[in-house]
């Protein structure tokens, strides 16, 4: 399973019951909360997150819109006796203004909270079943998008072809990373032979706040999803890029050119009370193009 | 008038739909924001109180659920474009922690902020209708309350038997503050012959987050509306001691020994959803009780 749901789909000004950024990502047993802006734990208590859920949080920029929920997040977690390990990856200097909160509060967190300082690194965690990659946006500060991969092996074990042919099950894992298995009477069983395709590995991607560029494109490439911003409707193109933000059209132009298969977008402008005309001018050039809708989730 | 709107009666964990603590106290033609917990912005625009109208903000002390959501209310207020001052008192750590706040995100606010930091005095604003003063409380950190009072003539002029006794219009003003007219001819025109009692100047006083403290009463000593924090019901004193909070009992307490007209009660625990106990606990002791309850507005 790999699914992203929306807690807030507004631009900065929270406006017309949208919030400002933050949304959660869930893959095989993890939750991962994207951004953080104000209010997100009671969104994450309207729509059923369970916050002891999260071990990893991303930060993609020190505008307030996108961090100014996490210490109200952080030390709750903290109220609710929470013990276990929290990585928190974001630009460096929000580890200090997160130590200084915590200090003037004389607040100590009962867990251990790992601050992670986002520098340019190409894949951040890399676990057994998933990983999670950054790369540079470009916005008025220093700003990252993320993507979230699962990942799998790249077979599927025929049990009965393997058995037929004398494949001990313990062997079964390394058949499904493509090994082929030498028995002891000395024949080669081929992997191909016992095995089949797997599924593809999923993946989603996080544009975070960014101009429209083509090197996001490269960056996103083949995703399942990729979350685009579209702060404006596309007649504000100039206004959008002395803004440093981006367009409906802008942002289909990168789903299409970046070959994904689903486009979602938000961080709309409090501008815009009706949003039905952002999806509308999307998909005049992506067609698979959704709204990101506070409460919904998508799968991929 | 005089009154105070709740937007946040509940303890530190927001629960039940109950949010951290934030006031609008409402005062001649101000209105005067008091604390200012995670999503004040949010329950100001759910209740229509209108930011532009706020040129004054008290946070009492720098736990999260007083004060997370200033940050965010300041920089919206720049967004829509504000320029009038804002002045913020508040313990002096706050200063930095917002200018860091906004150093990162390279913000320039666009209205003047004046930080007042709290250091003990007394009257903190004095304006030609209106008071704010302080006085300190005892929680786990540095911790205020506030008094917010009317200012006004003692007296109310009778402009018939003023006209009768020839003082003109123009020293209105002055008998109203109790002075007696000289007139031209010698004679002295007594300044309670041609003026009434006006009515008392009414006050409000907030209380923060405190242990039980008899030296409260004196600070709040008959205050029309006083606030105090019943964050337990009183079979938990206890714990409500170790944790430098208080119970309806002690609430109620303070009210009777301070003499004050009406109580409100608030600061809620996250441990209760339903809230009726703590009436009927405070009114045991002192009648005139009533639950802070987010989106009612309580006048003097």
């Amino acid at each position: 399973m790999l699914a992203v749901t929306i807690l807030g789909n507004n631009s900065a000004l929270p406006a017309f019951d949208r919030h400002p950024t933050a949304q959660v990502v869930t893959m095989e047993d993890q939750i991962f909360l994207v951004d953080c802006g104000e209010g997100t734990q009671m969104q994450m208590a309207k729509y059923k997150i369970r916050r002891s859920k999260i071990n990893y949080i991303f930060i993609s920029h020190l505008h307030g819109d996108h961090y100014f929920g996490l210490i109200g997040l952080l030390t709750s977690m903290g109220l609710l006796g929470r013990t276990q390990d929290l990585h928190l990856h974001a630009p460096a200097p929000l580890e200090e203004i997160i130590g200084m909160q915590l200090k003037v509060a004389d607040i100590h967190l009962p867990y251990p909270l790992h601050f992670h300082a986002l520098d340019g690194s190409n894949v951040i965690i890399r676990e057994t079943r998933f990983e999670v990659s950054c790369f540079p946006v470009f916005h008025r500060i220093e700003c990252w998008g993320f993507i979230f991969r699962e990942v799998r092996p790249f077979r599927r074990v025929n049990p009965e072809k393997a058995r037929q042919n004398e494949v001990p099950s313990s062997f079964f894992d390394r058949l499904k990373w493509g090994e082929s298995y030498l028995r002891k009477d000395g024949v080669l069983v081929e992997n191909q032979s016992v095995t089949e395709p797997a599924n593809k590995a999923r993946s989603y991607a996080y544009t975070a706040d960014t101009l429209f560029d083509p090197r996001i494109a490269d960056s996103v490439r083949g995703v399942d999803i990729l979350y685009h911003e579209t702060t404006y409707l596309k007649d504000l193109e100039v206004q959008a890029g002395k803004r440093f933000h981006s367009t409906t059209t802008q942002a289909a132009t990168i789903a299409r050119e970046a070959g994904v298969q689903r486009l979602l977008i938000g961080h709309f402008s409090s501008k815009y009370e009706k949003l039905h005309s952002f999806e509308t001018e999307a998909r005049e050039i992506f067609l698979n193009t959704e709204l990101a809708l506070e409460g919904v989730t998508y799968k991929v």
